[in-house]
Formats: C-alpha cells, sequence, structure tokens
C-alpha cells in the first residue's frame, strides 16, 4: 500500500493516527510519500492522476483501487485490521462512532477549514480544496470562528464525565475532535480556561504515540 | 425504534432509503415521527431535548441512544441488520462505499443546502441548520451553485460504464448520490442531455420501492 500524506496537514494527520493506531495492533507495510501542498504539488498533473479530487490523504491499495476520504480509509482498515476496533464493536458503537465522528466534520473541522482557507493571503483563490480555484469569502471566515467558539463549548459540555468522545474507548472519534482541536490553533481559538472537561480529554492523550506521528 | 422524520426534507430521506431496505431484508418495527420542519417544530423546547443540534433525522433506539447523524443511523442499522448489505461486505467494498458517500456529500449536498439555505427568503437566518441562528451569505449561494454543476459533470463521468456509484451493487452511497440529485431540483439544477450516464443510473432506481417512501 502507498500512502500519499502532507506531514504538515490537518486532514492527511487523521489518516495518519488512524494508521498508527492501527500498526500498533498489527504490524504492516505501508510505502509514505509526502505531497508538498504548500507548493501545489498536489494540482500537479502527476498527482491528479493519483486522486482527480487533488486532496490528501490518498491510500493505494495493492489492487489499484485509491482511497482518497479518511471515512473511506478508516473503513477499509477497520475492516482489515480489525485490533484494535476504531469504529466501535457493537451495533450500538459503531452507531456512536460514525455519528459522533460526523457531527464533529460538520461542527469542528469543517468551521476551522472555512475560517483559515476564507483568510489566508496564502489561499487566496483556495477557498476550497479539489482543481477548482474558488475566491475567499471573508463573511465564512468569521462565520467560521464564530462556529468554532460554540463547537469548543459543546465538545466541552459533552465531555463531562466521559473519557472518550463516543464510548468508553479510543475511536476514531476522538482522532477527528483531535485534529479539530488541535488544528484550530492556527486560527487561534484554543481550549479556555473554562473548558475543564476538554482539557482534561486532550491531556489525558498527550502520552498516546499515534498522536505524535 | 422511534424515528423522527420530516417527509419533505432531504437529509431524512437517506435515513428512509436505508431503512427501507433494510426492512426488505428483514421486518422489522419503528413508530415514525413527523417534526414540521417548516414550522420550526426542530428549534422548539421539546425536540431539543431529543437532539440539541435541533436536525432530523433522529433514531432512537430502544437503550435511549439517540443517533442523530445519517451516517450514524446507517452503521448501526447495518451492523444490527445486514441484509442487504448497504455499506460493503469485503474490506475494500467497506472502503469504497464510506470514500464515495464521503464525496457526494461534500461535493454535491453541501453545495445544493449552501445554494438553497443562502438565498431562500423563507432560510433568512437559517444559513445553517442547528440551534443559532447565522444569516446568509449571497456569495454562498452562487458558489453552490457552480459546485453544483462540476458536481453532476463528475458523477456523470464516474459513472461512465457503472451500475452503481461504488461498488457492483446498490449502497449507502448510492442513496446519498440520489437525494443530492434529487434535491438539487429545487435550486433548478437538474441532469441535463449530455448527462447521459448519470441519467441511465437514475433511471434504473426509478422502480425501486425504497425511493417512493
Amino acid at each position: 500500500m502507498i500512502f500519499y500524506d502532507c506531514a504538515t496537514a490537518p486532514s492527511p494527520r487523521r489518516a495518519r493516527i488512524f494508521i498508527a493506531e492501527k500498526q500498533a495492533g498489527q504490524a504492516f507495510d505501508l510505502e509514505v510519500v509526502q505531497i508538498d501542498l504548500r507548493n501545489g504539488e498536489q494540482l500537479g498533473s502527476e498527482f491528479k492522476a493519483i486522486n482527480p479530487s487533488c486532496t490528501v490523504p490518498v491510500l493505494a491499495l495493492d489492487d489499484g483501487t485509491k482511497l482518497t476520504e479518511n471515512l473511506g480509509i478508516a473503513a477499509y482498515l477497520d475492516a482489515k485490521f480489525p485490533q484494535p476496533p476504531l469504529l466501535g464493536q457493537s451495533d450500538v458503537e459503531r452507531g456512536l462512532v460514525l455519528n459522533w465522528n460526523a457531527a464533529i466534520e460538520i461542527q469542528g473541522l469543517m468551521p476551522v477549514a472555512e475560517a483559515l482557507r476564507n483568510s489566508s493571503p496564502a489561499m487566496a483563490e483556495r477557498a476550497i480544496t479539489g482543481p477548482d480555484n474558488f475566491p475567499q469569502i471573508p463573511q465564512l471566515a468569521e462565520r467560521g470562528l464564530v462556529r468554532l467558539k460554540l463547537f469548543f463549548d459543546r465538545l466541552d459540555a459533552h465531555l463531562e464525565g466521559r473519557d472518550f468522545i463516543a464510548t468508553d474507548r479510543f475511536s476514531l472519534a476522538d482522532i477527528t475532535a483531535v485534529v479539530a482541536v488541535d488544528f484550530a490553533r492556527v486560527v487561534k481559538v484554543t481550549p479556555q480556561e473554562h473548558h475543564v472537561n476538554l482539557r482534561r480529554w486532550r491531556q489525558a492523550l498527550e502520552g498516546r504515540p499515534s498522536l505524535a506521528t
């Protein structure tokens, strides 16, 4: 398998953590190729032939299949390498993990991306990932910041009395949430003093080897 | 189980089709409660106690768990009622179904929602679902239309030589795509004459009982 990555970007970090968790459960080989997003390598013809959507992460399987979305990569790896289970085990757990993952993508990851991509001078005309250019919409950057702060409040309230986001063990939902919370620093949003539960949850994950990848 | 639905809205239609496919494989009971989105019932205290995010669909399980996202509902039902498999069977199929589902949500469903919610007079201040009001951003409506047309072109190209979106059988990815394509009518985007593959795929689904629910 070949994993197309970019060490500095949040979206491939989700896959990177997922892969590291699985490799701790069962060793498997993976060739890692870094794509230089800052210099637009994802928009070049070579990478477009791998993923026409011009995004990382991509996991290229040995049979030629290309998985180009975090959820696709997660579903494949969790089915192929069941340990540790990261998408839940019982039917209710399976529901809860993808439920929280979706909620965090919409309420957390998307607002950070909107806040950054619609304000950063380096991303003018690149307000959306993909092959087509779209101009920035400043109002969308402002709205992203407002929504991001609401997300921190809600995540903090949800984590009251909980060790993990979706079930009683670390799952894909924790991976997505930790990437969203860490990435929010780029638009100067961080957990505040009163986010006691959010800070406790994040602190407890600090020593987890997969997060350092 | 209780299914909180709204017969006229696209998001619960995804769950409705999924449930109908599963009930054809194995009969199970479900109480259906209609939530009147047009009159703001989702924002009232009674429904907020069920789903603080104020959205449908919601599937309330017998143990009290509330699943409030389409992917959460799909993952739970597919694990509990395996026939027919709608999330893939082999590990590669499982990857492909969630991969395409995610791509269609981002490239198709989101642009339709952005185009509608940022332009409809009935949705002033309701540019995003949820408990908080956000004003419309007219540029986002325009961008949604542009992206939606690109999505129709890409979906048409992808369906060349294919009967279904992700694998060789009907899956969650087809459900999400059919809801996105049908819903696009609300902003006057429909498959064009030259979208031969897209029209063939949609036409072949016409007689499928679950789509009529």
